[in-house]
């Protein structure tokens, strides 16, 4: 997550975009969405098939799966586990785990930053086994997987663009399919820590118009790239709008400003802030372990839960 | 800081609740404000004298001192030694630092929570004497003044009311004077980390209409309570409250909503959500430096700047 | 803890210097010990009934509990398992867990010096209780306990002795019994955490001959105290008189030093060093949570294992 | 460093592994050594010079820099102003700094274990340079040099051995030069926290004897690598020989045990020990600070030590 906020609107969400687009123009054609409910849990899927439908939404053309569970912030243990399944078995689908060879881990953001720290503290609590299997017992070496994982820090603490970094990692090991899990910026509050995407097209960093900071995907880094992420900030602005939004909508939906007229007053001050949910130090460390778990059932099938937990211990 | 909101225009700042009252009622008998300006640097002070301008300000009779300096943020070392040194002349002014016997600095607030943990992270950074008079070279220890300090949690870890663990210290070794050191609430995020309010009245946990939790202050410890704080959190409500404000402000003056009609529309969501500064943990760290210099330079007069450094260390 | 050695064979094990006392003059009356062997787990209990055994053994009168097992180190979940379970009902019979009214728990110890932490790492994990049992589910309220926590620091950081601050808490809440939880020296390497001593002494901070700071016991804070500890450091003059006297035992047993010749060439530099686990911070972190766990089973003996993870997630 | 003891005397320091080739065999053909004391500094230069040398010695041929100051952990801050003024100097010298083209700062070791996490502290620390030339006042942009940073974290951690991760970044950046930062072992405990070594001939991870792990050296990763590195823990072992070793010098010099008659009896418990300086998390920062600062200093000699605090803070 770029913690910069180059225009009001910004969310790395495809399921907002989607709405926001649709709201604006209609139905675009290249881009279809479904959805599922199971137990309180909501999972949309988009897809962007055409270059037209990706300039559209603003995101790269593939799939996006979205989990939304608003539930989910009150850490109820049988919900996380449900969840964890859902999500273990979507990276089955999507990222096709567990690969035979090398899966690489990558964990974005910057962990001296608490919204930012996602990424690390989910590698930080994974099965990382691409280096061990040869020295266990035979038994449980041919039952593992082989991952590695790493949290490249951000532009700002190494001075190096982390696709660069990822590139370079990735041209010695030879990853079969890599992982990035990040923080994100959504549009809507209610989206904080109770949402989590998943997408095979990989990620752009500080994505919005104008950005040309390259992306970590298949085409910069030379294998299949599936990006995680849960967003744990939403923009000072992006509050502003909605305040606006609704307030019109209830009490006098024919003066609705424009949205020109709304960024007009929007102080830069509001450029500075973000908005969190108030025990987030405890959010993010409960959905790395949340994440953690899941990347480590889908990439490790053949590992029971308890193996599991004595080797992580 | 608790961070919990009770109420939309929550905030911890009596510049802040004097201004609204004034807003609401115009002048109010028994409160009296005064400013002055500093190279860039805006200081007010509060008085507040009467029960009755206490009643209608919210906060208990006695003197807000209120620095404001938007461009504290920006972190400029000659600035932040500035403020230092003004922070430290009025913890002499109000505090009558240096204190001949035991000055009791408690650093307020959960350090495991980013934006709460500013207490916490002062104390860590005190110069600590009370213990080692005796026992180092004479000439240094004569010109030593008595600090203590401690960190004593917050309610949710402890299971016991701040109030109560810092009482019974006190009661052990009587101190001349308390410091408390706090993470404020504000009403305006224009006020994040670049407000710095000294009030010796003390504190009251999760200030506001019908909190009954004891407060630190002189009546419920025995002793003078100087309370420095700064905010570093606003509240999503009244992030909303300014968004409308300042929109019927500019385009409508006439249409402007009463407060009922926001608070009416205003989601629950919103009370889960704390608006912050995007680079929280550095804005906290810087914070507390500069709180500790200030308290450091204050409480120990007769030692230079070298010595300071060197014992830290 | 404290450390800093004030003499070669500092333990703050009764069961090693039960050992040493009797190695250097046979049986003592008044000192009693017995042992008992679980499954690869050692048992030993040490009563020190007379002031005239207290003062050879050098530690007060009282009872104390010693588990060994050198397995523990490897962190295998059902030995962990067995082991909390031994441990909590150790606190059952020793403590008279659980009680009616307030238990105060006291995480001795530096949370930011690592070998020094375990307490307060204890302490952040507990299930503390006593302020929430009249705002919950009534069914939950009425079979929950009453525990308060809290980590005083260190008088190197605070300036005031830990026993002023908890004396002072402890008048304030009145508890019932108190609990410290603290990291100890030990004489053997080979106890490194793989021992946990419970006493129903209460601890002597920093003990030895001379040491004239208060102790944390029922005399100094009027109510029972029990003390938790768990060997995370040797001091480096144990390891070489270990290694001289193993020397001399094997190969020339007659020609075995005394105790005065060893100790006049070891080097001051040692008294500066700590020997520990090679992943001390692992240790730590996992000790922390096998106390934290035992404590919490036995003073909570109504919550279920499903309903305290609930609680403490 | 890897904390794993393969032999009993396990040290990363030239200078001690040069006198200990000398006591057993005497001067060696291209192994030179030269002193020089400043203020209390002493500086060794060992220079190997011939397979032969460096066969004996068991380092790689080239340069080896050793600045000792038993008073470094005293931490005055005149002194540590000093050293780190004199490292600086040196790695102009031996690194050739500062270059026109980037230098990559590698902090070796793990972040999350006290006694390794030397290299990732000073990395946090450090002016990185690399990506803010062109969006900087064009004053200060011509006067920085390229600085890039990285923590690529243990091999236990990434399941990748860390010269596959730099291999790679340097692949993708070709700097001009590599410098590694890292925790090392040493034979005697005097050398902890006291002693810094600058080498050019890049770093062995776990060196000795058998260890094929490949090094971070220009042979693996085709630039110039410097290693710099400072004990902060001795193995058990080694203060069992010391103890031995030095007892027998004093009281029975004939007798003295050969090395193989110690090492049979040091039981394999001493394997898992560490010895470190009892402050060692204090040790830790400091050291860190002092060679974040000489590394800055040297790779940045335009920018005055006001502009080096102003960027860093």
């Amino acid at each position: 997550m770029t913690m910069r906020w180059s225009n009001w609107d910004r969310t790395d969400l495809a399921v907002e975009r989607a709405a926001m687009v649709r709201e604006r123009t209609g139905e675009v054609p290249g881009l279809e969405s479904s959805q599922e409910h199971i137990n309180g849990i909501e999972i949309t899927r988009v897809q962007v098939s055409t270059p037209y439908a990706a300039n559209q939404v603003g995101k790269p053309p593939g799939r996006y799966f979205t989990l939304e569970c608003p539930e989910l912030k009150y850490r109820n243990r049988t919900l996380l586990k449900n969840v964890a399944q859902i999500i273990a078995r979507e990276l089955s689908e999507l990222a096709g785990l567990p690969k035979q060879n090398d899966v690489l881990i990558v964990g974005l953001g910057n962990w001296q930053a608490t919204p930012d720290a996602l990424g690390p503290r989910v590698v930080s609590q994974l099965m990382v086994t691409r280096h061990i299997r040869e020295y266990i017992s035979q038994d449980l070496g041919q039952r593992l997987y082989p991952v590695a994982a790493v949290s490249p820090g951000v532009l700002g603490i190494t001075g190096m663009e982390t696709v660069d970094i990822v590139k370079g990692i990735a041209d010695q090991i030879k990853p079969e399919l890599i992982i990035t899990v990040d923080a994100l910026a959504a549009r809507s509050p209610s989206r904080l820590f109770s949402t989590i995407q998943i997408a095979d097209t990989g990620i752009q960093p500080g994505s919005g118009v104008g950005n040309k900071r390259p992306g970590l995907n298949r085409e910069s880094l030379g294998v299949p790239v599936v990006a995680i992420g849960v967003p744990t900030v939403v923009s000072g602005a992006s509050i502003a709008i909605d305040v606006l939004t609704d307030y019109f909508s209830k009490f006098n939906p024919h003066a609705r400003p424009t949205l020109g007229s709304v960024q007009e007053f929007l102080s830069e001050d509001l450029m500075d802030l973000l908005v969190t949910h108030k025990d987030v130090d405890m959010q993010i460390l409960e959905m790395s372990k949340l994440l953690a778990s899941a990347i480590n059932k889908a990439s490790q099938p053949a590992i029971s839960e308890d193996e599991m937990l004595d080797y992580l211990q």
